[in-house]
């Protein structure tokens, strides 16, 4: 198109026009990516407060991007890591995943009469939260097993999908995929613009996380990291081959585990990341331990007004240890309260 | 750079040097960048005789990436898998990762004097060929545990490094590296240059191939799915974070694993596969059963004079009821005597 354009303004002959078209041109060219521009003088992280923290994030980022730097980092190794629930968007009063599989107990009730008379089952389609709680992790395991496993991977996508564009959160009664954290898509883009690769690496089922990532973070399926179960590769009754998800866990992306996935599908150890709970810990030991620049934070929830408040007591997001070691190690723990004008996206 | 020359060029004013200098300028971008351009009309694929296969794969990138095109395929979808052994570097006589391992074994013998009176050890040490083939799975997998785990992930890679750069394979004696397909190298680069993201899906061991693919393929190791087995998150002696190599085998991306990898690691169906044998058969059935345009080839081993001849009857990369369905649904197979100027990168 600009070549047309450029070809278009030759044919016409050398006239003052022409000159003054060329110089208008020319002069947006330099606007708009000349090294002092308009575009670069704008604030990356507009819903970010100044602070400590702001700061820490746009210092380690210049420090790495200036060539011939001491702490110059290369583009190929600019691999940055997030954890999902809690960091990146809300996790509270209960991760959204689980949400989601309570609600797919109760479309899938119909078929299932026998879950009337049958716990956990029994419990999720009567209110009954004392119950559920009873059943402990033996539940869980048979919840995300009724809801998770059984069907053919894209069924199972078409389930995330349907739910995550109508389901509402309890509290704000917004789309959960409304309740991401507009400082945090602000970081996720800046990265980016700044040659960084974007991960999400979080505990989260890998197959409920990829199907909305790319369209509200900017992150492909092949950049996001979670725990998963075994599926089963087969030709379906149409002849065509499927992957049908099994029951059994596959792998768990927690605590230990997120190095370890780190490991499994980056392969390289990530520059820069980013937590809220004690289940990101090694994540961030991980990853500050690598030699060269490195970037460790830690999203704090202290905003009840906005979105919650809770660390070292927390059921959910529990932040205790990895907090103490953000204090002995000098890592970048952000105040949801003081450091972020604006909590969710608009 | 282009802005700041243009900026230069106004600095002047209107005169006829600078619309002489505006008119080769935007000359240079149309030749460059125009849809016929001297580029464009380069071939892409020089190592490839003209052919059938090559005219398969110009036609699919050609349909696929014209814009508006029925079958156009966005950016972001254009996901490419090639198995390596076979497909992208030669498997024989042995796999290469095996080879490895047998150096390794005569590398670590000092610091393991049983080894001379234990099999599959003893037969290895001592070039005894038919009793290494007698200790059968059970042996391949002693030698696995014993070369693959019991490191750091970082020890690992380091072994991996040194040797690839000096061992030699036993019939080219060349380094291991130089006996990559250089057709192949050039579809890679094909492919990246028409937007596509190519992906390794290997049965070889995810830490044995991500060290050197970089350079050599161009292909990043967050690109690079294959076997791995179990690692430990554990705080070093040093004080460190590490994580350790176990003896236990968790995936085995072969065969019907490598639709489960590519659902694991990539989280999207590939357009595009490439691969030499029947471990990749589920992997092209999986790519070609996708909605729209989609490519699947084959390696065909047709060369004993440049490489190796070898398919129904193989032990290693045995090529039988994947050629049957290339030839049922007009895959593309390749001829590597045929359809190959060059075998191998100089």
């Amino acid at each position: 198109m600009r070549a047309q354009k450029w070809k278009h303004l030759i044919d016409q002959r050398g006239d003052h026009v022409v000159i003054r078209s060329i110089a208008r041109v020319a002069l947006f060219i330099v606007l708009s990516f000349g090294p002092g521009s308009a575009v670069a003088q704008n604030d990356p992280l507009p819903s970010w407060n100044d602070g400590a923290a702001k700061r820490s994030i746009t210092d380690f980022v210049a420090r790495v991007t200036t060539p011939g730097g001491t702490a110059f980092i290369p583009p190929e190794q600019r691999i940055a890591t997030f954890d999902n629930d809690g960091t990146l968007w809300c996790e509270q009063p209960m991760y959204f995943q689980f949400a989601f599989a309570l609600d797919r107990i109760k479309a899938m009730a119909p078929q299932h009469p026998e879950w009337k008379t049958t716990q956990p089952f029994k419990a999720i389609l009567g209110k009954d939260t004392k119950a559920l709680e009873a059943s402990g992790e033996k539940g869980l395991l048979q919840v995300m097993a009724a809801t998770h496993a059984g069907m053919t991977t894209e069924q199972f996508s078409k389930a995330v999908t349907d739910w995550i564009a109508t389901a509402r959160h309890p509290r704000f009664n917004r789309p959960y995929t409304e309740l991401v954290y507009q400082p945090m898509l602000e970081l996720l883009a800046y990265l980016r613009g700044n040659g960084f690769k974007t991960f999400v690496v979080s505990g989260g089922g890998v197959e409920f996380m990829r199907p909305w990532m790319e369209k509200v973070y900017g992150i492909p399926p092949e950049q996001v990291v979670g725990s998963s179960g075994d599926v089963k590769f087969g030709i379906g009754a149409d002849g065509k081959p499927e992957l049908t998800k099994l029951a059994k866990i596959e792998f768990i992306d927690d605590g230990p585990g997120k190095p370890a996935g780190i490991n499994r599908f980056i392969g390289r150890r990530p520059v820069f990341a980013f937590g809220n709970s004690d289940g990101d810990l090694q994540m961030l030991q991980w990853t500050t331990a690598g030699a060269g620049a490195r970037f460790a934070g830690i999203v704090r929830h202290t905003d009840a007004d906005r979105e919650y408040a809770y660390d070292r007591q927390s059921k959910i997001g529990k932040l205790d240890k990895a907090l103490d070691e953000a204090g002995a190690r000098g890592w970048t723990v952000v105040d949801m309260k003081k450091d972020w004008k604006q909590v969710f996206a608009d």
